[in-house]
């Protein structure tokens, strides 16, 4: 969609439809109770859930299936420009769907990534350069071709697909008054909050987001979404250019403010859940904890918190 | 307990007793389903309890609770030899329960270890040499003082504290027909065969071991434990130097027949856990899976498998 288009959201019926499609192809992940008090928060019941333990290690491939079930899918198949969570997912949702995918990655991605994104399936185009230069490389493909293009995040069906990491978390903790999810592009925020707001209206979703990649910050800020600088150590999987103007309607819509949360918060967050929880995320996937366990964000006494947990994508423990 | 003297089983009261003591303390640790047919299953469900996002990153502590928590400790507190996760699971229940422990560790165990097992506000004494050694010195220090010691695996009070994961996996998963428990010293997989036993009795557990690490197989050839050669990638946790006598008993009792793994299946079944659903085992911790991932392991059409992934203590990404 062009910036001047209007904004469409997904319905109700939008998201439960998403539901149906990915159901018993995704993975249902699960959720697991810890103790707040090893980490200061007294009064509040934690629950983490485990969304990195989703196919290709994170959230994306809800999005990209749904959009790809939509379909029709054309015949050329399905192109994007990603050598991060985003190329895995769409790879590993053309493979379920049987289509073909080609996903650029510029060169100065690691290996391993393409090599990932490879294991899936998809034709991997390594192009010389830094992520605008996969992504010119991917528009000049896709010219003239019949190939279908998944947006990172700011599409209703993508949208409608992360919704249903909300679904879940509804039927699996009832009783949640607040989610907490990391927030990039904000796909993921958009979706648990149509999600949360049809199944528990009486609970919120706060949004969190590093320092350095404050995109939803700056679009509320600024009243639509503008290019933000974004860098630090999450940068790879939450440095969205802008957020979406989806994650903004909602956002403006729902009153949310999103929490920030500096890099050294992001660190430490980490290496907890790593050295006392044994999940290992990625900085992006362990943003949304950051918040909770650096006390950015303070739960009311007697609520029950869910912290989604949404990426892996790492080569590296905490500390080593 | 003494090789002459009768093996006494935990009672069903003890298992319940057991559960109610360490409830909300230990934490009530996920299931969640995958498909098999990512690695050849077909016809069957396949549930993964993660075991190995406990406290200290095992299972261990569910026994080691269970018996401070029996109670009375002695005045000197507990004392145990051991580097990895029965050490860390003595020190975790100590400061539970608010007793001082001191864990003699080998030299040659990794600082990392040693490190961590002091994180949990244990008294660590690194003894020159190897395990017998730090075995040696921490007996020479009991000596003469009121301190309690507890056994890895071969106690009743630790098989019914570690029977506590059986009593919640049948909750978790009632229609649960198999459940595959990694086997060292049978500590795991006794008092998780006791607890199918109250709860789901037309269950089977099969316990599954290392081929360097037979010494179950080797008890039930000999009709008792006996000390058996033990190595390989597993070695460090799972290379007891021999079967418990209650595991040999429990085993006997139930007909049941440890189903073996080669290392080389071991590191492919940690190598897909970690590159396919992001969960980062121990080789120990991987070895039930490796039965199933490897084939060793064929269940019936139709039914529903659990596999424990029962300890992630590890500073290494597989292939790295």
């Amino acid at each position: 969609m062009n910036a001047t288009d209007p904004v469409v959201l997904p319905s109700a019926t939008d998201l439960y439809t998403a539901a149906a499609r990915v159901g018993g192809i995704v993975r249902r992940t699960p959720v697991y109770e810890i103790d707040g008090q090893e980490f200061g928060v007294a009064g509040a019941r934690v629950i983490v859930k485990l969304e990195l333990l989703q196919h290709t290690g994170s959230f994306k491939v809800r999005g990209a299936l749904n959009t790809l079930l939509a379909g029709p899918v054309p015949s050329d198949g399905v192109v994007a420009a990603s050598g991060g969570n985003h190329g895995a997912a769409v790879a590993w949702a053309a493979a379920r769907v049987g289509v073909p995918a080609r996903i650029f990655v510029p060169s100065t991605s690691p290996p391993v990534k393409a090599a990932r994104v490879a294991s899936y399936g998809a034709e991997v185009v390594v192009v010389d350069g830094y992520y605008p230069d996969a992504w010119v490389a991917s528009q000049k493909w896709a010219e003239g071709r019949a190939v279908a293009q998944i947006h990172a995040y700011d599409a209703p069906e993508v949208v409608a697909g992360q919704s249903t990491l909300g679904l879940e978390l509804a039927e699996q903790v009832p009783e949640a008054s607040t989610v907490l999810v990391s927030c990039g592009g904000g796909g993921l925020f958009a979706g648990v909050t149509l999600a949360m707001g049809e199944t528990l209206p009486d609970s919120r979703v706060v949004p969190v987001e590093p320092e350095r990649c404050p995109t939803l910050h700056t679009a509320l800020v600024a009243g639509s979404p503008v290019q933000a600088e974004v860098g630090g150590v999450a940068a790879d999987s939450m440095g969205a250019a802008a957020a979406g103007r989806i994650a903004h309607a909602v956002a403006s819509q729902h009153g949310v403010q999103p929490v920030l949360v500096p890099d050294d918060a992001i660190v430490a967050a980490r290496t907890f859940l790593w050295e006392r929880c044994r999940i290992l995320a990625e900085p992006g996937g362990a943003t949304a904890f950051a918040a909770l366990h650096s006390g950015a964000f303070r739960p009311e006494p007697g609520e029950t918190v869910v912290v989604v947990i949404s990426g892996a994508n790492t080569t590296e423990l905490p500390g080593s």
